[in-house]
């Protein structure tokens, strides 16, 4: 692969992708609306550009041939203030990676565009879209804008529905962990598989509580390492009890299938930057 | 019904609804952007809005009871051109619903939102979104919102997903025909069933080759009473031979699915207003 | 057919029954609790027995062809008032059934054995339980023996489940109703149908709004011919405005599936003796 | 259309349609290894022809359009007898109608494919194979067949599962009877239908009590309008009791389900022809 | 967690669990018919009690969080004698739990409930009931119960369907084998996860013949270690010839399956307790 | 097990398994067309036989308990080259199977019967056929004939869908390998299970991008140990670029689906021997 670009690489989970997918091109374009990421890796080079501009996507996507599009707002908010980089943001890197004739998306998307399903139900990736928020909205908006174009225009696309990509401080997270070295792993596939069409494959680790159903994107080879069973007895034993009724305890979205529409939700999910804790 | 609200009223089919829709409530409040729609029906008043400015839905749906939005481009158009009516009028429609207490939403929604499918698919109202254009991704948005606004916040929804509600000249609308009547019929159910829930129900006529399944629906008592087959002899001795491995002769979407992203469709379409032919 | 066995004969459902039944075989035992039942047709004999007693359903199966079992208590009680007519009735009816050699039991099963399903949910025969009071887990318990009967012992089973075969006096029913004439023919199917192993199949007439979904039993040919759509019109402009999110009115069982279980239901119903009403 | 051709033209069923397919195109070729059919209808001609001698089918279908495959064996027999007119005769037609370039094959398949299937099961066009019969396993030879070169080769085809095109005269038929009339709806359907793809459709009457789901091929237009409850009432009087848990009276397939592979089972089918008759 | 109680504690399944159960919770009770226990666990107080009794089971859960009920018969017996302990049993433990607060019932159900499958049917947790026996029956009318007090009541509960839990000695328990450590993990889950609604889940080990699906479960975290295929060369050298279309060696139930109604098999199931031979 | 045969034991799968199955039964007959195979094992005796030829296949089958049918041709060719050893031959096996009183068949079946769907299918063993070639057609006949032997005349079998039992040199291989071990503990499971009725595998090993679900199969015990992922990086990194929209690059079947129908395919698949080499 001669150009990988990553759009969102100042963030939490960008910032782990950054190496990795510099040793898997011949050139990494890592991209935010940050001024700069300090320390570059061999092979990276930044780009400062705002997805919500279409030119500057345009510009961005010149001579790749992949994008790993992970730039976002990740954060629940009010519908206009999530329009621009979401909405936005998902037409402006489909449109570009098309017009210049890139092979394939890689989305970060989200358990939230199905997080109104009970978390008892299994759900695989065909399961219809059950959005909790605005922010799961707009990830529901993506994914049906990435199959059509894969449909329409047969660009490639692989959506990968990351459940909880955070250190494991609460009994959900025993579910919905994915561990950093897992991410990895999913990017890489998602990248490395020779054809993928239009896909969608959770994003979670190979724990014993994982409440959804990869099986139809076996093909992808993604096989996950890690188990948040290891933190279940510290975790289980310092929890709150569970509200058997309520929306936040028994729905795969948690919190946010919970929270008013347009209300912040993160830091009640108290995700933190664990790189050297969990 | 103290107050019904109905949207793109000037339009084709809005024109169609304003008289029995005056007739299900005391009040009938038309809303469309032309200056008026000349003689109205009694019980009628007519209050120009644009769908897609928040603070116009707000004022229209003041002590309504239920809004019927029929208001949005009615063709593919590019992506930019489709954001304000389509996108943020389905937005603007439901926000301000919520807002002002309405009870209900019916929204006219399309085939396009599902248009990929194999027509020899014989697709329920629980398939999963595989929009044609813009124009049905603009559906998918908008319907995701409704079941979001319908699971957190008690709005209930009834997305009437019309196949083609025209004069029938092709062989494709001998199953995907939806006689005026019958679109009668559809709005007055998603209005006058007691409770809905969020539901989808496909508008389409009791045609012999109906392609799609609204057996799901079954509880909103819709169960039309036209039937295209009146037509085939004629049609079928006129037509075209198919292009059988085409898009356009193959897929729900007809023409839709087969015209590039962002290009109209609708001339290709033959759609005319034959208030007076069939 | 040389015997048909009648239970509940003097209940509301049975006495619609005995005529129709009594022209299908050379004879047609009827039986309850009651002392007698009036005037008989011909070939009709009555027989006092209670199903709660194994003994009395040993003698009245005696040489009989099918017993036809609409003996029960018919509204929700505490269970312990429920164990006797409604679990050890069905197993009487059932074990005599087998000792005695017949052929096939019908049985008036009842929504209520599904009735927590959301009223949108077009279930069908073969949807998992899901009751919604005592009253409908006997009718979970007869039929789950039924089947046992037909796997183990070869002998069949239809089992009816009725929605609302009374007057149509609430939204509700204009799903839900079974005419008196189309119970007729359900059971009139259920008896003459050649083989029928073990089948299940929903009492409810052809209305336009019938929520539940008999395609499964579509080899006993029942093919019910009245509609509620009818009453449609009266119904709807006396309706009440529906509770959107309550029990009673989104789920299959109405009223029986918001009741605490064990207190009376059939009051808040509504149902009356309409023979000559509707 | 210019040219059909029918194969099976001096059978039974291929009597009935050479009428009304000589009225659809400019010529009808009947075909048949009798020498002649006696009088011809206008615009057909007759070919003699074996279906079991490939070259003979080439030149057969010299220029025609579309082929309604008739001809094979109608009974069970040993499988070295069946396999010259029902599996090579099937290969025949469709290797010729490929190499000639015809759009279509319309083919008489049969319930026998899958049957099987407990009759209780509403089968629908989409149920994996299970012949009953060495006759039935050729039906699932073609159909395979047919699905292969369309998807390989883009020739269409549509497989006319028929259950009973015969005089109602037991119980069964009460289900399975597919009337003349609308045995030439469901030709003329399967040949005027736009596209087709790779279709199933059973090929049954309106009956009460049919006992399969053609629901996935309703895009066909096929609306059958007889139904064979009109004998009912004469059938059932006269019917032997049922073997409840024999293979004859619970599977799809009839006497075909119990009969050992290779014997004949037509003349216990007591299939007659009735052209006159019902 | 405060108080847990056990019941069935005597049993053999049940003495397993004494020990684990008491480390969980501040206080068990455990409780049968038995006079007494003998020694006791730390934390562990004993009471007896009889399920068939409501008052007993209503003193026996006072002040209990959860309680883990493995009190039944656990043979075939016929239905009169099955109606105290396993029928009314359960409604008394559900009915008691509910009236005194517990959160959560956990039930040792069957593979009973639905033995009349096919071994080859990979059937999941949400088959509908199919039992091959009273005892099977019984476990029926506990699962529906127990949906309903939580649907009704917001009772939860997770029903465990052991498939066998005895040591290996026959060539289905290959598949069907629970071991004790895997039971433990099992009843442990089952306590600890802080939601589970109703769930149903099988009781198996890891074995490589499994032949029942718990991914619906999957979120309960429920990952056995255990794997019967240890045993199998053993164990299929001494195999008798299969019977291969009997019922006991083709359905899930195994001998159950088979045996008449009421008539005791665990004789010939060969159950014995082995604690120290496995 | 007394005797055991083999078809198209001079094949290169075949040739893997003679050593295995002499050591699970007192007698092995091994047989091919070829002369001799050479160096014999320990109870194994070798029987030239035509598998086109009933009457060889009945002699050959004298005695035995079990075949395992590996002989076929093992390429695209004409239909008139298939005839004989791939349709026939399996008639001929299953027919001389039935005749000797055998008690099942173990047949080389292959993905090829389904390999018209998409990769991204993850399909399972009740897939309905949709064969890409000849060969695979052959292997659709095989396994309706073989379920129809089975519920017809209880001969049991077990159909091995082989994905690629070959050296790893493509990137489809990555996902289809099957490991020579794994094959031969496919056989045995195929072989030891006690009862099978009629059921179909998918033959691959334990790769991470395994693309097809045997869930439904897991009572048979088969758990592939080997992965190809041990080959992943190598072959990326020599791969051609991938055409995301060929037949060949996105359907199971891979080469065998883009092929013309009757041309060699095995070529282009580097199909080698290489039991020294992986």
């Amino acid at each position: 692969m001669k150009k990988l670009v990553l759009t969102g690489a100042a963030g939490r989970l960008g910032s782990y992708l950054r190496e990795p997918l510099s040793r898997m091109s011949d050139e990494l374009v890592s991209s935010d609306i940050a001024e700069d990421l300090g320390q570059l890796y061999p092979g990276e080079r930044y780009q400062k550009a705002d997805i919500a501009q279409y030119d500057q996507m345009f510009d961005l996507l010149d001579g790749a041939d992949v994008v790993v599009h992970f730039g976002a707002l990740v954060d629940e908010v009010p519908f206009e203030e999530m329009l621009g980089p979401n909405f936005l943001g998902a037409y402006n890197v489909w449109e570009a990676a098309y017009q210049r004739g890139l092979k394939r998306v890689v989305y970060a998307s989200s358990i939230h565009a199905v997080g109104m399903y009970l978390r008892s139900d299994f759900i695989g990736t065909d399961a219809p879209h059950r959005p909790d928020t605005f922010y799961g909205l707009a990830k529901c908006f993506a994914e049906d804008l990435g199959r059509m174009y894969w449909e329409k225009r047969q660009l490639e696309a692989v959506c990968l529905r990351i459940l909880s990509c955070a250190r494991v401080t609460n009994t959900r997270a025993l579910g919905t962990w994915l561990s950093y070295d897992d991410l990895i792993q999913l990017v890489t596939r998602a990248v490395d598989t020779p054809t993928t069409g239009f896909s969608i494959v959770y994003g979670v680790s190979n724990n014993d509580r994982a409440p959804v159903d990869n099986s139809k994107a076996s093909f992808l080879g993604y096989r996950p390492k890690d188990n948040a069973e290891q933190f279940a007895e510290r975790i289980l034993k310092q929890a709150q009890p569970a509200d058997i009724k309520g929306l936040s305890d028994t729905r795969h979205g948690g919190p946010f299938a919970a929270v008013d529409l347009g209300e912040s939700c993160m830091i009640q999910m108290n995700i933190v930057d664990d790189k050297k804790e969990n």
